[in-house]
């Protein structure tokens, strides 16, 4: 069992600026797992929010030894192992769950979705993000992107009601709005989910900091929308704490380690009767393709992330106006251009 | 998309009694599903404490129409229409889902432990089931027991000491104790299980009514001994609730409507940290080995159904003193004697 990996900066069709950061090019990491004259690819896509760089997840991968494990079908084990080396990583160990089960689906012949049983013309209908800007760009993004039929609107600045207003004043589309924590006040939030009620949103994601959980308790008793945790959940063991303060979670592969991981925590966030969302970070489609394979068991997606890109290296599910499409290749379904 | 099945009458060893029933016999339903000539063999074992019987579950099998599907794989959609034909009736609804799970094994090639990465060496080591009885009775299967590490014993009627207190004089094995709702007054089921932890006993299964939840909650504060929830936790949507009173859940395929639905509960109970079990009813090789392909996800099995039977018509894992031994042909790997 070989691993191999490779840097790719990817190139944002616009700055992509959010309420804590902004940025135009995007640096992965592709994972190559090769055993048995199969590749399997994985992807790490790193956010300094959860303690990443290119650096920590190239120095992951070099503490990485297989030579314990006498095939890759041992899915349970190896994982244990990988998460069981250092804490934290997620993106690192999400690009060895990605190329493991990319690996396992060739050697069975079979695209991912049908190994879990899943219909891949469920795929759940796909937001478009779009990004903090100025009237003038946001104006030119909203009909760039006129064909996709579902908009995420990042908001947490100081001019979020001119980035709604502009955008509902072009369209009624169904939108969803992400504050990736922008909100540090409680009333501030209340009052801005109010109007965004107002403006029909469909819900709020992570209105406040991932710390201030009680703060996030107080304005889910008063919300008039449903709120979808994102920067305040990774990991599964989270999951069962966040119904008392959330409606949803966003489950990111680059958060949570990996499809395996997603599938638990989609399993238990059904048990405790909270939407389900998942997002992506800037990434290829590698990353985004996981995530479609998944997605028949989604209430919402956000997969755009290598939409945003100019020079996606890999082939992989298409983004049809919004509906994901799964080829019927094995594993994955993805192959480089 | 053929279904047909079969009644068999399952002879017991030993009559088997538990606190709330006693029996010589248990008929099963054996559910063959085929398509695309591969058959897959699936088994409904009927609760009348979950209102089910082998009438039930006939009705239940032809009320099923599989026309609408296009291939066993969309194991998701199949499940969802099979669970939503009517309400209860789970162990007709696990029929189905080992039924199509065998045939996607066999379809793929492969043993479910393998489509599922997990490592067919560390399945769960399985305890063997005390039925209540006599002094003498119990004296004797107990010795006839004797090349299992792990006892599970009924309890609940009147003479829970004398059975722990013969046991525990002949054999200082690990030893599981299963009240079955039998101790109706939570004071007395605290007596019990002080008395059982100075009997060095692991932990007391459903020792009151599921109906008595906040019986159990209080027991629970004052246990010496972990609860795992038994009769108080059929299916996926009752986990979370249950961590309030219990510190482990006892999943049964046979409850749950199977394999699908018990991995979804397994990772519920995991992020909860609550312990997981799995157990079973009197089920031929097709149940028992379901419960083992997953077994290596668990913390304790009580999967003995067939070893306490005399004419398994069928061949499948077998339990060589406690261990259960997956062999690696594809699907459930069970074949008619």
């Amino acid at each position: 069992m070989k691993l191999s990996w490779k840097q790719y900066d990817l190139q944002l069709k616009h700055t992509f600026r959010i309420s804590r950061s902004a940025r135009d090019v995007a640096s992965v990491i592709i994972l190559e797992f090769e055993h048995d004259g199969i590749v399997g690819y994985g992807e790490a896509s790193p956010a300094k929010r959860y303690g990443e760089t290119l650096e920590t997840i190239d120095s992951f991968f070099r503490k990485i030894n297989f030579e314990r494990f006498d095939s890759p079908l041992l899915l349970e084990d190896i994982l244990n192992y990988t998460d069981s080396i250092e804490q934290g990583n997620t993106s690192a160990k999400c690009a060895v769950d990605l190329a493991l089960h990319d690996w396992v689906g060739k050697k069975l012949g079979v695209p991912l979705y049908k190994l879990w049983g899943l219909n891949p013309d469920k795929t759940a209908k796909c937001s478009f993000t779009i990004a903090i800007d100025s009237k003038e760009v946001v104006e030119q993004k909203v009909h760039e992107a006129e064909e996709y039929p579902i908009l995420k609107v990042k908001v947490g600045l100081d001019n979020d009601k001119e980035m709604i207003t502009t955008i509902r004043s072009i369209t009624d589309k169904v939108l969803y709005v992400d504050a990736n924590e922008g909100w540090k006040d409680k009333h501030l939030a209340l009052e801005r989910i109010k109007w965004l009620k107002d403006q029909n949103v469909e819900f709020v994601e992570q209105p406040m900091p991932a710390d201030q959980f009680d703060d996030i308790k107080w304005l889910r008793d008063r919300s008039d929308l449903p709120l979808i945790a994102d920067e305040s959940v990774l990991r599964l063991s989270e999951v069962p704490k966040l119904a008392e303060a959330f409606d949803g979670i966003n489950i990111k592969l680059m958060k949570c380690t990996g499809v395996r991981e997603a599938m638990r925590m989609i399993s238990t966030a059904k048990a405790l009767n909270m939407k389900i969302m998942m997002g992506c970070m800037i990434e290829t489609a590698v990353g985004v393709s996981a995530g479609a394979h998944l997605s028949p068991l989604l209430d919402y997606a956000d997969l755009d992330g290598n939409v945003l890109i100019t020079n996606d290296p890999f082939d992989g599910v298409r983004n049809i106006r919004g509906e994901l499409k799964l080829n019927n290749k094995p594993g994955l379904g993805v192959t480089l251009k």
